[in-house]
């Protein structure tokens, strides 16, 4: 038996998410398709990070054991042929230690989020950013941003949904930077609770838009109630950028 | 009669080109549906690069005139709205002078050509870029590129159907960069001949993969025939991005 870490790259867009469900196509249900249909094994392939339906990835990490022997580069390869024509695509594949776990074993995740912020509705990114339309100002967004930095209970920003046992993370990294026309939110943390990223994105557009001070995204996390916080950004804006390990 | 300058970005691929033709859907109907649809007005809309099938645009300019009084920001909204759901987007309206004319008055225009140099198909830019998988050499790319800028006769890179009356063209800049896994060739001149920056980017790819040394780029454009140049690269890599006047 082999595991293999594998670095993976997909568009949310089509799937109800990374992880296998009823009620329609996962990523995870593909790639352990793909793994079928190169080795002929059932399998289980592991993620670092379980993103939401419609939330994209550049660089999500699984894991999966495979009994047959084959070389990491044919492995790719194969796997690529097969995920065709759905838009999921192994960017690495490695040998990794028998005890790696990509899930498990990940320290730190880091999530991209894109707001384009502009008049007309984007057309070569649709599906891709969040469209913004009204003027925001990165400035104010990365200053209320840095009220969420540090060890905090998140319960404001936490889904009802969410299975952690504690709403209390550290947030390493919230950064707020303009590109042009585009908002670019970055966020690292060891972990996230469910939803948190797209929380607390739709809660820094209010900041954005001169609708809330950095002082009242203070007291949204200090209520620890989800009522207080800002609306839910939409998945298509966000991307698992990295997992540290 | 007002004349209006547009800024217009399209995905190309669901389309015939920037042209009206009868074996399916253009952007330029479109945007004359759009305008009929906002001013019940039957109009002409002018761009400034006819753009062939599948070519993408970011600074596409065109201009139309309106009877009907309207003020920019509302015939943008409007158009956009009625532009829904084609992947086009009027991003800039503006009044201009009645001798102003997007494709006339222009005296330069710029192209992005996207390569997407990596192993794995992507797929988060699925038809915005070329795949090509083999490593290339931007440098090599880049060297061989500089054979082709100046005042040249480009029949070497000129598709057959191409209407224009002369093939010398002034090539002003043809850079080749590498920008992590994607090679960007930026191409600027007054004006191309059809398929020329295609049939440049196809004959570069040659150059970055060490099959064509410089020299043997500048013994096709010598040659002034078609057949001695590379192939013509895919239309998803190409983006018109910037028309100067």
């Amino acid at each position: 038996m082999t595991r293999f870490r594998l670095g993976i790259e997909y568009d949310g867009g089509p799937f109800v998410g990374w992880q296998r469900q009823e009620n329609g196509p996962s990523i995870q249900q593909c790639l352990e398709e793909a793994v079928a249909a190169t080795v002929q094994e059932e399998t289980h392939v592991y993620g670092a990070g379980r993103t939401d339906a419609g939330v994209h990835a550049i660089g999500q990490v699984a894991h999966v054991d495979i009994l047959k022997e084959i070389a990491p580069a044919r492995l790719m390869a194969a796997l690529n042929f097969h995920l065709k024509p759905n838009p999921i695509a192994v960017t690495d594949c490695a040998v990794a230690a028998d005890d790696f776990h990509a899930r498990f074993s990940a320290t730190g995740r880091a999530y991209l989020y894109r707001i384009a912020n502009r008049r007309a509705p984007p057309v070569l990114e649709r599906g891709h950013v969040w469209w913004v339309p009204a003027e925001l100002d990165a400035a104010a967004m990365h200053e209320a941003a840095q009220r969420l930095v540090g060890r905090h209970d998140f319960s404001t920003f936490r889904a009802a949904l969410c299975q952690a046992q504690s709403p209390v993370k550290s947030l390493d990294r919230l950064d707020v930077n303009r590109v042009g026309e585009e908002i670019q939110v970055i966020a690292e943390a060891r972990s996230f609770l469910h939803h948190q990223v797209r929380n607390m994105v739709g809660t820094l557009r209010l900041a954005g838009e001169g609708k809330w001070s950095a002082d009242d995204v203070t007291a949204a996390l200090a209520a620890r109630d989800r009522a207080a916080g800002g609306p839910t950004a939409p998945p298509d804006g966000l991307y698992l950028t990295r997992v540290v390990y």
